[in-house]
């Protein structure tokens, strides 16, 4: 038995253009003698589709389109993902559900069992889950269909489990000869490794292969990763689709020596992939083609510029130097000397003017009262309406470029550093950031060395740098993943070899500056827990650790 | 039997402040002679807590909290809503639950049944359902126990049921003598009427007394009404706490004709207390004890202030006009009025100085390109700054003024207009700013005529009103309650007699500026369906409706 794996990048919402994606692989499967071609979960909507779901006019729509879909899908069966409706008595009202097709119309229709209510996902927000097995006959053959998490359970964990079903043993139990997985599963950092490992040994404890076919490209926060791929009986790999990209994947399960396995990407090289697609799908789903960004001379804005070249193309792409009394020489030396790397239009416009009209205005309101952190966050703001002035102008996109690590404490300004459509690295911690330079740098210098080099700054004051206020980087990334990521206390995080005083300072910084994250623009997830949908946390609170 | 309702305002988070309540309360109702006192869900962290519930310490934190609590409990029983581990072999970790203590110490634990995950709520997120029911022995009584949603299933409802099992029939049928309902349910314009009616109704079926204690205060978003309540087995409404702030109410079970039945606010008066309350509480719990906010001489500011005078008094309220050389003069002398009305410290400062700078600043790269949206904004982004840096300077928490008819279709500038810490009047459409500017002038005139009588602009090019840019006020709201409150579809809103572009125009606006409210400051809630956390929009999607 042939089968396509139809990796896709659907656009949220877009089920026009989603049909005609889904039809065209539909079409390239038969024509390369494909007897089943599979597609990933909702992949008629786009995943996440979120509250669109509460659109009943919506959910008529995807089953119309899917309908649609199924008349012109003769030669070949298929699996689609979509939205159906429950029709039970009671609970919520949608499945996430799978169509089969063949011949011309939708033989039959399956649920996803276990739905993930954790993290970014919501799922229990919309769906009702499937009360029975989920198993289909296709050409003799007895075939488990399964959607993401129905999949995500560890056979040997030791910890509690979070369902108290596990359709993988269930349907082994069963007596299927193959195992279908339809997903939609964001990237993570080391993820894929995971999911290799994950997938196969599952396949090796119950001996049936396994499919998994993934969504990729960038829906506002999430990057999928595609890597769509096989396992044999044994657990071992048999077919992999290449990451980062639409892919259709032929395996055929009987002669796996048949079957290609893409290179996949890991660790510092898949940050950077999953950086590039994320900004380059924000901006098409969103109608934009082009960016503007600040380039302050430092890693954060470089690293930023160098991902958005290698997404739309240098032309592009608009870097704008703004100096302020308080900026060294070097910063916009650095800005042009990077921008010039990239063959990016550059501007320099100094902020001098704004920034003495700024202090006269306030003059009066402000007599005798001492210079504080209020005139430093002038000067990002102005720099924050002028970038914004250039994006509205041009219509390009403004991407913001600080890290994770400035955005778990606070380091930037509202409406200053902070404005703009599109956070790029806003879930790189800093050390992660010089990585990325590296790995752009890899080879040739693209980032100026002196960028990479040089003791980072915000240049507000006369002589500024990062750790006046802050912890080494290393130290301020290693206790933030502690406590953002792995939800240590502050006892566990000291207990870890950590100053008590440094250790409660942060803590607090992330704690106090819930307020700022709630306003920020979304960000490209990469880490196991991001700020923003998957982190949601109260603004005004007072939970205080001792 | 004597119940004491305790109705608290607990701080999200803050274990010690709250307890410290509660050991308050359980103080007074002994004193007064209650049999047991009976608090609101989760009173020991809040509510809602969020993902201060995924720390481990948090949990441990809280239940040994309750331990402490008991300890001190000698005298009286008490029913406290805390978190429980939930140890079960499957399933999330906690329980939503409530512990009733006696002779100082936990007689028994009770857990949620039905786990609302919808609009702002999230439970499935973190708790695992009961898996039976909840009854508990008291003075010899046997009570029914039920938090919050177990008791929000009508008893006639034609429409399918959201839930499979129904706590208060189940109650009921194990011949309970008495319900009783720990809640959080935050306000929305006519809820409580709705709640009266809902739980007069189950006890009349049932023939069962109900006694339902509620949460007060405001939680970033969610305000809290209070109003706790008790009815008696023919549904009659027999006693009621007051609505709005914390109260501590006795009551009789047996004796209906002791009860006290506070009047609540209804309709217009109970938004205007809402916001008042959910001002003043996101202040008091974030740490800040007065405002700022620009005065346009418009209605939205207006009514913005003299509800931030309402909530904090007039020392307290900052208001600051910017006018440009595009504001007429009726705006600033609209703004002093008000100023003078609520007796508020008052200051103008223009923006012209700043205005040239940055045309000046942005000469070079604007050279040959006309004038557009681009020179607005920055009016806009420049008095953002100014108040900003008013906020910053004297740390003022800066209100913005936008009502939920320009939020909805973008009628607003980031970083600009939509700059600050709270959005007092976000969720409050145009048509109902207007009715509270005349509740607010009931008594007598605090918002000058001529600002609720002039057509609403926002001066940022010669002779602008709202008016050019959309349609009238009437029309917009009632489209946008229909698309946004209601999901109605396009052509359901074409069919109840609205024109097809506007409503076309309309809904691509409110589909597009997504992006706009991703980046709002939290704004408090009073209709059904808010932007914000109960709405879950994808920013880059196209779903459009023909």
């Amino acid at each position: 038995m042939k089968l396509a794996l139809a990796q896709l990048n659907p656009t949220v919402g877009d089920i026009a253009a989603n049909s005609r994606l889904i039809l065209q692989s539909i079409g390239q499967a038969a024509e390369q003698g494909a007897d089943l071609v599979i597609f990933s979960e909702l992949v008629l909507t786009g995943y996440p589709p979120k509250d669109l779901l509460l659109k009943p006019r919506f959910i008529a729509d995807n089953q119309a389109a899917l309908q649609e879909i199924a008349a012109q899908c003769q030669s070949i069966g298929a699996l689609i993902g979509f939205v159906c409706e429950h029709t039970g008595p009671t609970g919520k009202q949608l499945h996430n559900a799978a169509a089969l097709i063949q011949n011309g119309r939708v033989v039959a229709t399956y649920y996803k069992q276990l739905l993930p209510t954790y993290d970014v996902f919501d799922e229990q927000r919309y769906f009702a889950p499937a009360k029975s097995q989920q198993v289909v006959e296709f050409m003799g053959r007895k075939i488990g269909l399964t959607i993401c998490e129905d999949i995500w359970q560890t056979p040997d964990q030791q910890t509690r489990r979070l369902y108290e079903i596990n359709p993988f043993e269930d349907l082994a139990r069963a007596g299927v000869d193959l195992i279908v997985n339809m997903s939609a599963s964001p990237f993570v950092i080391n993820k894929h490794a995971f999911r290799i490992d994950l997938f196969g040994r599952q396949c090796r404890q119950h001996r049936i292969p396994l499919v998994y076919v993934n969504q990729t490209g960038g829906n506002d926060d999430l990057i999928f990763d595609g890597a769509s791929c096989a396992f044999g009986r044994n657990g071992e790999l048999i077919a992999q689709a290449r990451d980062f990209e639409p892919d259709l994947l032929l395996v055929d399960i009987d002669r796996p020596e048949q079957n290609s396995i893409a290179s996949v990407k890991s660790d510092i090289a898949s940050v950077h992939d999953a950086l590039v697609l994320g900004l380059r799908d924000y901006l098409r789903k969103c109608g934009f083609r082009s960016v503007v960004l600040g380039l302050s001379g430092g890693i954060d804005s470089a690293v930023t510029a160098a991902i958005a070249v290698e997404a739309l193309g240098a032309d592009k792409v608009t870097g704008v130097a703004m100096p302020s009394r308080y900026s060294s020489d070097h910063s916009v030396n650095d800005a042009r000397d990077l921008a010039g790397n990239l063959g990016i239009p550059f501007h320099i416009i100094p902020i001098e003017t704004a920034h003495c009209a700024m202090e006269e205005t306030l003059t009066e309101i402000f007599t005798g009262l001492e210079s504080d952190i209020t005139e430093e966050n002038i000067q990002a703001r102005l720099r924050g309406n002028i970038l914004m002035a250039i994006s509205n102008k041009f219509g390009s996109l403004l991407l913001t470029t600080g890290n994770k690590s400035e955005l778990a404490v606070g380091y930037c300004t509202m409406y200053g550093d902070m404005a703009g459509g599109l956070a790029v690295i806003s879930d790189v911690p800093k050390i992660m950031v010089y990585r990325l330079a590296n790995y752009i740098n890899r080879e040739r210098e693209v980032i100026p060395i002196s960028t990479i080099s040089k003791p980072p700054s915000a240049e507000l004051k006369p002589g500024q740098v990062d750790q006046d206020s802050l912890p080494p980087y290393e130290i301020l990334d290693d206790i933030l993943e502690r406590y953002v990521e792995q939800e240590q206390s502050f006892q566990q995080i000291v207990d870890a070899g950590f100053e008590r005083d440094v250790v409660g300072r942060i803590i607090r910084l992330v704690d106090r500056n819930e307020y700022k994250r709630k306003q920020a623009a979304p960000g490209l997830k990469v880490t196991s827990r991001a700020f923003g949908t998957g982190r949601r946390m109260p603004i005004a609170q007072n939970y205080t650790q001792k």
